[in-house]
C-alpha cells in the first residue's frame, strides 16, 4: 500500500488540520471533540445544518461547511461513524436558537449515533429533526445498512437544504425541504477497483483485472452484480436504467444530472458518463435543466463513478442556485 | 487497463461532448476543429486569452474557460499538443480587438505549435503575445521539454491573468502580469503510480510497490530520483525543500499554497499534505495568506501530488481574489 500519509492512525486528524489551515476564512476546527464548523456559526435565528459519518468521502462532508450549505460537520474515523458526543457538541455550536437539523446517510451506525445525540441535545432545550438519506437503488439491507444507502444524493440533499436555511426557513420548511430532495433523487454507482483503508493496508475486496461492480456500496460493500468490463456507455445504461424506473422519473421531467466520482477516476471519464446519461436520459424525453460533474461523494481511492438524478421544481431549482460559499462547491456572491 | 471509456481513440471528443453538455451555460464547443470557448466570446475589448495541450490533465486546461480565466482552451490528444490549426481559430474566435495571449506550458510540441498559430494570427492582423510556464523546479531538459517544464503553477498564472484581462488591462498589462506570475511560482510533484493512456493500455512508466518518483512530470516523464515510499511529511519536505531554495522564497513572504492531485489520490491525502506544507513554510517566517488544494492539474489516474508556491504581492492577491466563473475554479459574484 503507498499512501501520502503518516502514522495510519492519524489520517483524520492530520487531514482535518490541513483542511482548518487551507479553509480558515470559511471553517474553524474543533479537535476535542472532532468537528468542523462554520467559521460564523451559530448564526442567529437560522436553522443550524449538522451531518457527518465515517471519513474517506471527501469533501463529504467537510467540504459542504460554509454559508448556504452545511453549518458544521463531524466526521468519524474512516468508513466509522463518528459517536454521539461529537455529533451533540457540533448540534451545540450551530444552534442558533431556530433548532437544528441532522442530515444523517442511511447506515446503522450513524443512524443510531446521530439519534443518540439528537435525543441528547433535546435534553438541553434544542429542537433537533432529523432526515435519512437512501438514494441508492442498487440494493436493499446491504452490509451496514438497513434499508437503502444513503449515496451522492446526500450532497444535493445538503446543498438545497442549506439554501432554505440560509434564506431563514424554519425548522419544519427546512426538514420538509431536504426530505423532498431525498425523496426525488436516486442513485447508482460502479466500482472498477476496490478502495484501500489506511488503517487496513489492503483492498477492501478484490476485482479481477476485467471485472467491475455494478451497484456498489461507498465504503466498497456489495452491489447487485459482478460483470466483466463494458464500455462506459453500456455502464451508464446498466446504473440509469434501476434509477429512472425507481421514481419513475417520465417524459416532460426537469432534472439535475450529477455524475460523481469514487476518487480514483479521472475527469476526463466523467465526463464521458455525463455525455451518454444525457443522451438517454433525452432520449426519454427528460430535460438536464442543471449539472454536476466531479468528486464529490468518494470512496477513498476507488476507480468507479455514481449517477444521481434529481427531479427538479421550481422550489428545489431556485434553492440548487442560490449562493453557496463552501470548499468544495461555491458559487453566486 | 479498466477505464471508463468507450473507443480509446474518441476520449477526448466523448469527454469534451459531455463537459459541453454539463457547462452549456459557461462554454461553447467546436468540434472542428477542436476548442473550448468562452460562451459570450468574443468579448468586445477585452484581451482574449487562450491555453491548450494535450489532454489528460483535466480540468486544465477546459476547466478554466469563463469570465474571469480563460476565452478558450485547445486540447490535444491525449498527452499530445493540439495541431496549429485548432489553436488559430480559438484566437480568432476570442480577438475582441484588444489581442490575445496564449499561456503555453513549456513542452517543445505545444511551444511550436502556440509559435506557428501566433504566426498565422498576426498575418491576420490579430496581435498575440505568448507567455510560456516553467514552473517545475525538478527537471531542466526532460523528455519532450527544453528546459523546464510548466505544471500545475499554470494554473495561478491562468487564474490572474484571466482576472487582469477581465478589468481590461491591455495585452502589454496581460502579458507583464502572466509573465510576473510564472517568474514568482516554483512546483514539485511526485508520483506514487504511474498513469494508464488509454490508447496505450498500459502502465506508462513502472513503480514497485514500495517505490515512490520524485519530480515526476505530468506526463509521467521522469523526474529526479526513485527513493523507497516515506511518510507523507517526508515526502512534503523533499519537494518544498528545491521549491523554497529556488526563487528564492524568504521569511517575511506571503504565498499562495497550492498542493495539486495528480487524478487518482484522495482529498484526504491532499490536505495531509497541506498540512505539512504549511508548517513548514511557518516554520520559515513564510505567511500562506491563500490557498488551493485538489485536483486542478492532473495526469490521468495517477496517484501522486504536487506542491507549488506562488509569492504573491498586493497586485497578484488582488487578481486571484477576482471573481472566476468556470467549471473548476468559480468564486465571487
Amino acid at each position: 500500500m503507498k499512501k501520502l500519509i503518516n502514522d495510519p492512525s492519524n489520517v483524520v486528524a492530520e487531514s482535518v488540520a490541513g483542511f482548518a489551515l487551507a479553509h480558515a476564512d470559511l471553517v474553524r476546527v474543533s479537535n476535542d471533540p472532532l468537528f468542523i464548523v462554520r467559521a460564523d456559526a451559530p448564526v442567529r435565528g437560522k436553522v443550524g445544518i449538522v451531518s457527518g459519518g465515517g471519513s474517506g468521502h471527501e469533501p463529504l462532508h467537510g467540504g459542504f461547511v460554509g454559508p448556504g450549505m452545511l453549518d458544521a460537520a463531524v466526521p468519524g474515523p474512516v468508513f466509522t461513524s463518528p459517536t454521539p458526543d461529537p455529533i451533540l457538541a457540533a448540534t451545540k455550536a450551530v444552534d442558533g436558537g431556530a433548532g437544528v437539523l441532522h442530515i444523517v446517510k442511511n447506515y446503522t451506525g450513524d443512524v443510531l449515533n446521530f439519534e443518540t445525540a439528537a435525543d441528547l441535545a433535546l435534553m438541553e432545550d434544542i429542537d433537533v429533526r432529523s432526515v435519512i438519506t437512501n438514494d441508492d437503488v442498487a440494493v436493499k439491507d446491504s452490509l451496514y445498512t438497513a434499508g437503502r444507502r444513503g449515496v451522492a444524493g446526500t450532497v444535493l440533499v445538503e446543498k438545497i437544504a442549506g439554501a432554505a436555511a440560509e434564506r431563514l426557513d424554519d425548522l419544519a420548511t427546512v426538514a420538509r425541504i431536504a426530505e423532498k430532495v431525498n425523496s426525488f433523487v436516486r442513485s447508482m454507482g460502479v466500482a472498477l477497483t476496490p478502495c484501500v483503508v489506511p488503517h487496513a493496508g489492503e483492498p477492501s475486496f478484490i476485482l479481477a483485472e476485467d471485472e467491475i461492480e455494478i451497484g456498489i456500496g461507498i465504503h466498497g460493500e456489495p452491489g447487485r452484480e459482478r460483470i466483466t468490463m463494458e464500455p462506459a456507455d453500456a455502464i451508464v445504461d446498466r446504473l440509469l436504467g434501476p434509477i429512472l424506473e425507481d421514481l419513475p422519473f417520465d417524459s416532460g421531467d426537469e432534472v439535475l444530472l450529477f455524475v460523481n466520482g469514487m476518487g480514483g477516476t479521472p475527469q476526463i471519464e466523467l465526463y464521458i458518463l455525463f455525455r451518454r446519461a444525457a443522451e438517454v436520459l433525452a432520449e426519454r424525453g427528460i430535460t438536464v435543466t442543471r449539472s454536476l460533474v466531479g468528486n464529490y461523494t468518494t470512496s477513498l481511492d476507488m476507480q468507479g463513478a455514481s449517477i444521481s438524478v434529481l427531479k427538479l421544481d421550481a422550489e428545489l431549482t431556485t434553492l440548487w442556485d442560490a449562493p453557496v460559499q463552501t470548499s468544495a462547491l461555491r458559487w453566486g456572491k
